[in-house]
Formats: C-alpha cells, structure tokens, sequence
C-alpha cells in the first residue's frame, strides 16, 4: 500500500486533473493515450474520491476524461509486465481487481453523487466506472462496450456494475459479443441518463451538477446511502429500513427548514443539519 | 390504531369515494386539493383495501384520483403540525410513515390486481402508489416526481417502489434532481404500462379491469402472490417454489375446467375453486 | 428417470432436430402442430443441452422450432390424461414442472451461451424458453404471452424466468392479462435482444454465434457462469466473488494469448485453457 501511495503522489498531477467550482468537484482522467485504469489512476482517483466524501466544500463529484476516449479500462501492459513476477502475476492482479473493485465501491458508497461525464469510448473497466456513478450524461457520439471476452479475459467486475445497470440480455449481449452500443443503445438500456450534443456536454453536466448542489447535502447524503442499502433487501426489510430513515430524516434541522420553507412559498436555507 | 379508525371512519366517505360495478372496485382519492395523502386518507385507503381483499365480489381495485392531480404524497402541514409535540413529532413521523409503507405493502400482498388510473402529477408518495400498483394507465399529460430532496426530506420510501419498477439509473436522476418526468419517459421507464388521451382513460382502465375479471379470481390470486414472492428469491429457490405452485394450481378446480374448456373450445365457468 | 429416458430415446429424433456446423449447435423443436413442451420434448431437449455442455467440439447452442410457432408450452392433453391417475396426475404433474424447472436453469447453467431463434409465438413455458436464453434474435412477425391465467395456470414457472428479463409492470401486464406482445416490446422491455425480417433471421443468428465461437470458449465459461452467479449476490459479495474470478481467468492461458495478441496486434489463437 505505501508503495502504491508513493507512486500515487508522484504521478498524481499528471494522472488526474481537479477543477473545484461552485460546489462541483471535477476529476477528469488524464492518462493518455486511453485513460487506462493503471494502479495509480485507480489509487489516485479512489483518494480523491475519499478526500471529497471528507470535505464539506464538495457537494457533488463529476468523473470525465481528457482526449478522445473516456477510458479504455485496465492497463493491459502493466499488468502483462508481471506475468514476469515469481507469482506469474498473481499478486499484482489480485491488487489490480481489488483496487478497481473497492474504486467502484467507493463511488457506490459515497456520500455524494456522482456524475460521469462521457465524450467518446468507454470500455471494461472504463464502462464499469460509468455503470457505477450515480448519473451518466454522454455525448450522441458515445460508445460503450465489455470486451474483455475478446481478449480472453472476460468483463467479469465490469459485470457487476452493468448488470446492476441494465436487463440481462442487453447485459449479455454486451458481454458475449464484446460489441460496442451507441449512446442511443445506452441510454435505452439504463447505462446513462441523457444524451446531449458535444458542445453542450459541459452544460448539461453542470446543469444537473447545480441541481444537486441546491439541495440539501445532509439530505442527499441520506437518500444516497438508502438507496443503494434498500436496493438489496427485500420488500419487507426495505420499508422497515426506509420508514426509519425517513423519520430521522425529518427530525433533521434542514427537512424542517425545507418543509417550513415549501410552506411558506419561500427558498430555503440548508445548514447540512 | 382506535384513534386512527375513528377518525378514519368520520371522514370516511368525503376521502375517498367508492364505486362498484361488474366486479371492479373504484377507489377514487378525494383529498383537495392535491390529493394529500394524510394519516386519515392512508387509514382509510388501506381500509378499503383490506376489505376488497376479503370480498368476494371484487375481482379487480382501481385507485384513481378526483381533481387535476393524482396526489401530491404527504400531508406537509399535518406533519408539521406536529413537530410541536414533545417528542418533536417522532411518534407521529414514524406513525405516518409505517402507515404509509403498509399501505403499499397491502396493495402488493392484495389477492387481487390492483390499477392506477392517472390524470395528473403523481409526487412522492403519490409516486410510491403509483409504483405500488400492479398495473397503471396513465393519460399522455400526466407526469411524475420523487422531489423529496427539494424540501429537504428525501423520497426515502417512495424509492422502495420506484426503484423495483425502474432501472437504478433513472430512479436516481428522478430522485436526486427531483425533476417531473412525462408519462413517456414513464412508460418507457417502466413505471407506467399504458399511456392513453384522456378521452379514452376510463374505457383503457375498464379494458384492463374487465380483462382481469374475466379470468378464474383463484388462479389471479396464485400468481400474484407467487409474483412477488418468487422475485425475492434465487433462480433456484424461485423455481423451487414455483414449481409447487404450478402443481397445486393444476390440482384446483378452476385450472381443471380452465384447461378442458380450452382443448374443448369453450368458455371456461369459473367457480374460484 | 428410466422411463422418461426410454421415451426420450424412442421419440428423440422427430421431436429435436440436431445440426452441427462450425461449433454451433443448431435445435429445433419439432413436435408439431405447436413445438409443445411435453415430457418428451423437454427430456430430450435437456439431455441434447447436457450432452453439448459435455462436448468441447460445442461452442454455442442455437433453439429454433420448426413450423409456424416457436413453442406453444407445455402439453395440454398430455397433462389433462393425467387427471385419471389415482393420484389425479400430482406426481405428473410435478415430475413435468419439475422438469421444465430443470430444463430452464440447464440452459443457465450451461458452460455455453444459448441462443434462441423465434419466428412466430412464444407463449407461456414457450416464452420461458426464450427468456431463459441468454440472447433471443426474433423476426419482426415474432410474438410472445404467458397466457396461463386465461385456462386458469398462472403462468408460475414461466414468470420466474420473465422477470428475471423484464420489469415487473411490464411483466405483471403479461401474466394477468395474458395477452400477446409484438417483437417492438418484447425487444424494448428486455425479453429479446434484437428484431430482423424473416430472410435474415439466420443470418443473424449466424453472425452471433460465430461473434461467440471466436471466442476463448474457457473465457465464455468464466463469465457465463460468474454473470448469473453475480446477479444473485450484494455489490460487495458479487465484486469479492469476481475478483477472484477475473484473478483466476488472469491465470489462464487463453488470457495470457489474448492480451498478448491484443498488445501486438495480432490474432489470437485459443487452446482453451
């Protein structure tokens, strides 16, 4: 872990850009050629993701990437280098899916939302961060795809977030033929939300990116963590759960001052308590 | 639960309106002028519902709406007017909701279908009914929203229902933005299976409704609940269950005359045995 | 067991043709007039899918029916000559539910992707059989019901593997209705996963199946069986569970080949291991 901190610190700035505006924490992917999910990318982002959930300033996270594609998933050279290990990679390959794996989470288990903001291809690992965020706002030139099957190794966590995103078929579809879909595809599938020419992809995110932000951040951290927690109980246990969220939820200072304010036909004012 | 059936029964019948023909039960909300749903619309609604269930002659419920919406969720002001009380509100908060969650647990755990007729806004909890619903038909001007995170109160329990009709993406654009979707986007969403112009909303609803009510009640009843049993489980667990289903529905009466009649090339007589 | 086998062996060859090209294994019921289910059909459909799990020659199944229906479901008359059983047909009844359960999740199961191929009516375990593959190509003529509930058998079994494609209204319409849907919204819910006109249709089950043969078969085995594992499973147990799994698929030669091909820009060759 030190070692992957080191290597995370020297090539943080190059790997990863941070924009901080009105709210908007903006992380754009910088690895070119591909924005491949390299250990340090992922160990980067996965920190900034964390030093977000921590700071009170950051209301809402939005992924995008720079250069032509949104990213092409994991690092394929870095991890054929240690083929050469003693473990035949072993090791480094567990590292690699675990940290992608807890990176995925992190988004999931954020107490923020999370928007990712696609122009161009995004591919295994790279479609699985997008399937992970919150929301997904894409350019009508966007392209998805899983295709690890045709290089031998199957989109096997790319999976889990897709198929937690979209119907079986379409899941496997994606997964056995490898082919990439369309934004149209994708959107219909449930992959992302809207779909916006190139030269309003930065106001479109920023719109629904403000949206959030107007909100109240202890409120939206609430719904956020219950959403994701009741999509894995049954009927029966999520309302059990649900009804006790909502009743602290309504004994929070900023849903008596929303309500009062709703009522009174005037703006409210959140304190995030 | 006494106080709550009094006052249930005193505003009985100005709260919701009652129609039965041919073996449909029209639940019609008549709270103005949003359609609040109060503790004392929940208690009766579900009361309603209850007895629907033990009734025989009622084959199918529709919950419609009087009034320009559908309903507009909660009751804001009898809520607030509770937050004077010395627990803060949290008794009645916590009353409220459980009725809530169990109001839409009885529309699920109803033996009979159960349809939403929608002419206007559905918010909320308003929402959650809706989603509830086995089946809705919706006018092409109706609209929908989960805008709890507006008012600093997120749609925690509405997301139950919604979140198990529609992909995750899309119930969360709906439930973090807290935007108005149209019944299109609500179709294709999967929270609605029909829209129709309003000329035509009560004859779609009544097809439905007569269709469902030409079939054996005993046979709808089995696959109801088997329906929402058998979707909490494993594939097999699901099968499992089924399968036992399947052989003592054959051994009923109604699959009985249902299948001789079919071969045979006539009209089933259905005795719900 | 050995009875069904002995009527499995006498029948099989008019009920299941069998045609073998280029790793694609082609099935086509023909049990005419309707491609029913009965026991004989399903056994030996069962068995023809076990035996092509068994057979590395094997890349992909393809079902097809031959005649004017894909399948009709289960047999009527021959469940109805079992009311005269001393038992009035339970032990039928369940050993044929019991293996249409079976017959379903073989299909799953299987360390093969399965591909249906529909032109004309799917209906009740029909549609099952559609919706238990793990694609459906259908021509535009093509449609598809569970019908049950109108003979008085919800259909219980059939809707297991339906809302495991589709979401719950648009399911819930199907089974209490029972009526029939077009290719368009058998495609837009999720049941298939693409349309085209009758003189392509081979053709494009073709061009699918052969997208799968070039494939690693082991990586297509990996994956099949961790997709339909995954989905059962929390976020956190699926991405435990497919870590180890893209570890493990790492490890393995056909990997090793095809990320090393990728990387130099060649074919890759596949020894399957």
């Amino acid at each position: 872990m030190s070692e992957a901190k080191n290597t995370t610190e020297n090539e943080d700035t190059q790997l990863l850009e941070r924009e901080f505006d009105a709210g908007v924490l903006r992380l754009t992917l910088a690895n070119p050629p591909a924005n491949a999910l390299s250990i340090a990318l992922m160990g980067t982002l996965k920190e900034a993701l964390v030093a977000a959930g921590d700071d009170p300033a950051v209301r809402v996270v939005v992924i995008a990437a720079a250069g032509k594609l949104f990213s092409a998933g994991h690092d394929l050279k870095e991890l054929t280098l240690h083929r050469a290990d003693a473990d035949r990679g072993r090791a480094f390959f567990e590292r690699t899916m675990r940290l992608c794996a807890d990176l995925m989470q992190t988004i999931v288990h954020l107490p923020k939302p999370v928007i990712a903001e696609i122009d161009g291809l995004a591919t295994a690992a790279g479609c699985q961060l997008v399937a992970s965020c919150d929301l997904a706002i894409c350019t009508d030139t966007s392209t998805f795809c899983t295709p690890g099957v045709n290089i031998g190794l199957f989109c096997s966590t790319p999976m889990v977030a897709l198929s937690r995103n979209v119907h079986r078929k379409q899941a496997m579809e994606m997964l056995l033929t490898g082919e990439t879909i369309g934004a149209a595809d994708a959107r219909d599938y449930g992959l992302v939300n809207r779909i916006v020419p190139k030269e309003y992809l930065n106001q479109a995110v920023s719109a629904y990116a403000q949206s959030i932000v107007s909100k109240s951040p202890l409120t939206v951290k609430i719904g956020k963590e219950a959403f994701y927690r009741q999509a894995e109980m049954s009927l029966a246990e999520a309302y059990d759960y649900t009804v006790q969220v909502m009743v602290e939820n309504m004994l929070a200072r900023d849903a008596e001052e929303g309500i009062s304010a709703f009522i009174g036909k005037r703006k409210p004012e959140w304190t995030g308590e």
